[in-house]
């Protein structure tokens, strides 16, 4: 009822704002109910359908969300058409802030600026990332989809039209408060084409709104428990004997590896690509593999769709490329249903047939110097731009779908993505590698249904090797990636035993985590989240004055403080990554009592606390009555039979439904797993008690369930 | 004839290279002689035309520049027209520099990259920046103009079609020379838009194609004599009382002033702005701007494009403003003439008609969160995009044709430009301030009809305020930009003497800067060069091997060696600045004796010296047979019956015409000027003789002529 109340107060000062205006030239936008909180508008005609290219929307679990009022003034939202865009415009409160549009490097709170969201290899260029995904949430209850395959220039809370509501001018001379960027009521936003289509999505929260935004992109996706182990790419040389005697010394430093990632050395010829073994380095790929897999391990491959002139595949993957190569590869035109036909034959029958478990598709991104022109041509006759815009998760529909279809779930890695990757079985990395800044893009990816990756390759000390691996550890996918530099995990002997240990938390945690990927599949709230996803985290991007200096600020221009090095995993962890230096770091928790997670002592409730790094440990925080399912200390992912400890923080009674199935699957689909309630109750002294009981079928139940009273 | 024999081998090698290509979907574009060296060819439709905003073609000079072949072979030139783009493909040899592409901070050598050259505030973007001219230069003797209003996107020599000529792919695991960037047979470029229109220009040496580019744009300018002098442009806040406090500090100091600049506290409101003079610090501008003229001092005025609604013009310039304001101020669209009359009409009653001398035209670039949207839409109902585009070019073409037909001539500053502005009274700056990139700056500024000033503005430490101001000494505009700063040259004291002495050696070097502007005017020569347009200068941009690095390198992209921080000025000095921090540097001489100015020594003949830094003196250098007629020793830039001292270097005959004129107006175009030829001539003992004798008219002789032979 309460939240019910509070939104029910956003639309009142929305509309009051952004009430009956008349914009010369633009039209109201039609708004046609197409789900319980999701408005769909259209004018024109669009190109290619980024949701063609998603999964079906999960209509119960958005039914289930329940409904929320259209979050403003139908009058407050404009189209217009003119000989060469397709523009929209929405209105914006002053108080409003405003996340998402995809992967980004640098805050999150993407007000005050104007973005071209374009796949691109990230070089610091306002929205050309590797995934700008034309999807923006406002802490005010709602997001808006633009979904197009064009690239969208949006305008968020930047300029003012003549004839709308806005400040009157200062002088500057004068003044005191002139600002280089005068308040602006309204996101305008504008493709080179010839008609958008608009979706609108409510919520009773922020977390509701990309909820129902992942859902209607056909939910979270739940990966294979191999997938949440540890992943290790080999360098590009090496051959499968190399391999061996890799997997060997990882045995013998007493490193858990479940995916191993080759790279491009393991084909016959790549940049361009062949996709065909190399005969040379991998005489026999069929046993190579079927060795790695007898030996519990998944075999990744990396790869680029740049196709070589000696691929096996080229000839029949020819007819079906642009106008123009890369890397003097042909580019497949994978909008057309035979290439894609090609391009899996192909991949079946060299590699998923003797037992390799997914890809890591590289390049599907790249600088404008390294892809294919804006003014290529394809067969299919689509625009170069809508092609390069969906390439990435064209690739991840093309290869989520065929893996689907044989009943195996998959966890790879893909460089670019779009609109609707929620439910697709990729993460996202990038070559960019500034730690702060991968710890900001995880943050981001939660409000654009994105998984990210903040890798690890190398480091310049042990500090900073502990500091990247603490943040692989907590993150969607723990990698490193020795392509180039040939790392591994005890490449700085002196911290080994940390690393060690950092890992083995990350895998004990595994019930947990697996449980916060159900229910990103299942309500999609994304497993990593930004903390502002989180109720009673109030901290949004405020304004501090700039001073004027002619030389480095000559526009007084404003800084926005944002809380971009922290983040929620699961439902009650919250992560505070330590970086390379920091001897403290002060972290902001939000309202309740929040308690360390390795000593179960309270840190505070709802402030800013400031604490002393350990080297040992990356800092996590648990939220009062948080129920931690852990596997009982053993250094593998599959969890079958295991025994649980269960840890309990502060001092509320609470439940945790753990989830199970065959971890490889989608059986689970059709309710072959268990899920094991845990519930925690008080006594008559105020005593806390445990109990566990099966919801459901006993399958994959665990063993003995020992509680931790973390607290007491 | 040795000349004619090189551009004959070029004409072969490249056609060689790209003959008789077919590729599929584009077109041979068909080409038309237009003077002689310039070839015209177009398809589609365009939108606004950039020559119409340059002045009329100055054909005579054009064709006393001579006739040269047309520079590789029309088949191997196409054009294709898609529902989004208009695409344009030319050759390009594998040896071959290309240079221009407007304004660039960073690097000379074009090829390897892709520009999007957008008029913008300079941000890092390759191709946005103040004057992206779609114009490339080709060290083989021909240039190539984009004739459009649209952004053009640029592949330089990246990217290789299909079926085109190119190199066989490398396996990048194996291969030793795997390159990022595969060696590209053609520039490609395309808008979106319906058709283009696009020039070629030959010429026998690099320089000529520039002449020719210059010249088909009305040649270059010829500033007034006050224009080349020492500018001062007051703190923001300074009133009228401030002013002539300042001014007699000047003198008191015993430094020139020549043009005083105004910033934007001379209006009653700015940002946006009134254009009208503010009452409390400028109650009497009439009297004001007189008092000053009186004095010898010009005045300049600060002011943007975005009209306040208290100004005085808003009334009448509303009507023809666009959808959206930029702080807050209405945008004027100057393709209507209507809007230019109402401009016009204000500064001409309000400011020129009381002695201003020109303006300082900000913010007609800026940044997309500043200006107006793309989708912006204005009453002419022309593209917001080619507006903005065109926005300061129009604005100083406005005025250029203003001031003209009152037979006024001026020197102002302006932040944006475009095509062919050679022949505009207009210097650009920005607000980016880096000493060696403003040097780059000024390199490439010469490659597109473009003068550049690096403006000093303030400095970390004196040994900083001197290098800087040395550049700026010798620069097409000497300017100290207090407006934030509130700096004056005598700033750090214990270098004022070296900044007065580098002032004076600029003033004295008048006779000899003016004639290298009249060249400019007449010839199409610009005043101040890249070494690559002086003959005899060798160096291209040579790729240097980068090393495989999975973190800073991963696609082992080469560097590009090229020469950046040495320049021209005028026939024969070589400006080499010294940086903060350098205790000697690398020069690179072209073929020929070189010689020290100050001192006369030869240092050198085709090769690259290391020179010491010396605080008091930035590094100059003449060629053989250099003759630098400079002013003697007075502190003043009127030079009229000044005596002569007239500076011969090395040991070669030479003549050289000093131009004259009354400095002001434009009588000159009608014979109203003097030509002085000062000949050196061996005797029959090889001792050099130095003789003097007018051209045409006395009436801007000068007093006696002192011969000083430097190298002897």
């Amino acid at each position: 009822m309460r939240e019910l109340l509070i939104s029910v107060i956003i639309v009142c000062s929305l509309s009051s704002y952004a009430q009956n205006i008349l914009i010369s030239g633009m039209d109201n936008m039609k708004w046609e109910k197409v789900m319980p909180g999701v408005w769909k508008a259209s004018f024109g005609t669009s190109g290619l359908d980024p949701l063609a290219y998603t999964n079906p929307p999960k209509k119960e679990a958005i039914t289930e969300l329940g409904d929320a009022p259209f979050p403003f003034d139908e009058k407050s939202t404009f189209y217009q058409l003119t000989p060469e865009r397709a523009i929209i415009r929405m209105p914006l409160n002053p108080a409003e802030s405003i996340y998402g549009l995809g992967l980004e490097f640098k805050g999150i709170n993407r007000r005050g600026e104007v973005y071209t969201l374009k796949v691109d290899h990230y070089g610091g260029v306002k929205g050309y990332t590797h995934a700008p995904v034309p999807f923006y949430v406002s802490n005010k209850g709602y997001g808006v989809l633009i979904n197009t395959s064009k690239r969208v220039k949006i305008h968020v809370g930047v300029g003012n039209r003549k004839d709308s509501k806005r400040p009157d001018p200062i002088d500057r001379t004068t003044g005191e408060n002139w600002d280089s960027q005068p308040l602006s009521d309204a996101i305008e936003a504008s493709i080179q084409g010839d008609g958008l289509e608009v979706y609108i999505f409510t919520g009773n929260t922020t977390l509701e709104v990309v909820q129902r935004y992942n859902l209607y992109c056909g939910g979270g996706v739940l990966p294979p428990k191999w997938g949440l182990g540890f992943w290790h790419r080999m360098h590009t040389k090496s051959s499968s004997d190399d391999i061996f005697k890799e997997i060997s010394e990882f045995k013998k430093y007493n490193f858990p590896i479940d995916v191993l990632g080759l790279e491009p050395g393991w084909q016959s010829f790549a940049y361009p690509c062949s996709y065909d073994w190399d005969s040379t380095r991998f005489p026999n790929p069929k046993q190579f593999v079927q060795t790695l897999n007898d030996d519990g391990i998944k075999v990744n491959l990396w790869e680029n769709p740049y196709v070589a002139p000696s691929s096996t595949m080229f000839k029949d993957i020819s007819p079906f490329t642009g106008s123009h190569t890369v890397w003097l590869g042909e580019v497949p035109d994978y909008t057309i249903p035979e290439a894609q036909k090609v391009l899996l034959n192909h991949h079946q029958k060299n590699h998923l047939d003797i037992g390799v478990s997914g890809y890591k598709f590289d390049e599907v991104d790249g600088y404008d110097k390294w892809l294919w022109p804006d003014h290529a041509t394809f067969p299919s006759g689509n625009d170069a731009v809508e092609i390069r815009q969906l390439y990435g998760q064209m690739i991840q529909k093309m290869f989520g779908d065929h893996l689907k279809k044989q009943n195996k779930r998959t966890y790879s890695l893909v460089r670019a993505s779009y609109i609707g990757a929620s439910s697709s079985p990729f993460v996202i990395y990038s070559d960019h590698y500034d730690h702060k800044n991968y710890v900001t893009a995880l943050v981001n990816s939660s409000m654009s249904g994105l998984l990210w990756t903040p890798e690890i390759r190398s480091a310049k000390s042990a500090e900073e090797w502990v500091r990247r691996f603490q943040t692989v550890c907590f993150s969607p996918l723990m990698q490193l990636n020795a392509w180039a530099s040939g790392t591994k995990p005890w490449s700085f002997p002196e911290v080994s035993d940390i690393i060690r240990n950092n890992i083995k938390l990350r895998m004990d945690l595994l019930p947990y985590l697996y449980t916060a990927f159900y229910d990103y599949e299942q309500k999609g709230i994304p497993p990593f989240r930004a903390m502002v996803l989180e109720s009673g985290f109030n901290v949004t991007g405020t304004l501090i004055d700039g001073k004027l200096d002619g030389e480095t600020n000559p526009y007084e221009e404003q800084i926005r403080m944002e809380v971009t090095d922290q983040y929620m995993m699961g439902p009650s962890i919250l992560v505070a990554p330590i970086f390379t230096g920091e001897t403290e770091r002060k972290v902001i928790l939000p309202k309740g009592n929040w308690y360390d997670f390795y000593t179960g002592a309270l840190v505070g409730n709802g402030e800013t606390i400031t604490i002393k790094s350990k080297l040992e440990q990356i800092p996590l925080f648990v939220k009062n009555g948080g129920i931690i399912p852990m596997l009982s200390s053993k250094e593998v992912t599959d969890s079958n039979k295991q025994s649980l400890e269960v840890r309990h923080y502060g001092t509320k009674e609470n439940t945790f439904q753990v989830y199970n199935d065959d971890g490889e699957t989608f059986n689970y689909e059709n309710g072959d797993n268990t899920l094991l309630e845990l519930k925690v109750t008080k006594g008559k002294g105020g005593e806390l008690r445990g109990e566990s009981k099966f919801i459901n079928n006993k399958n994959y139940s665990y063993g003995k369930v020992n509680w931790l009273w973390m607290s007491n």
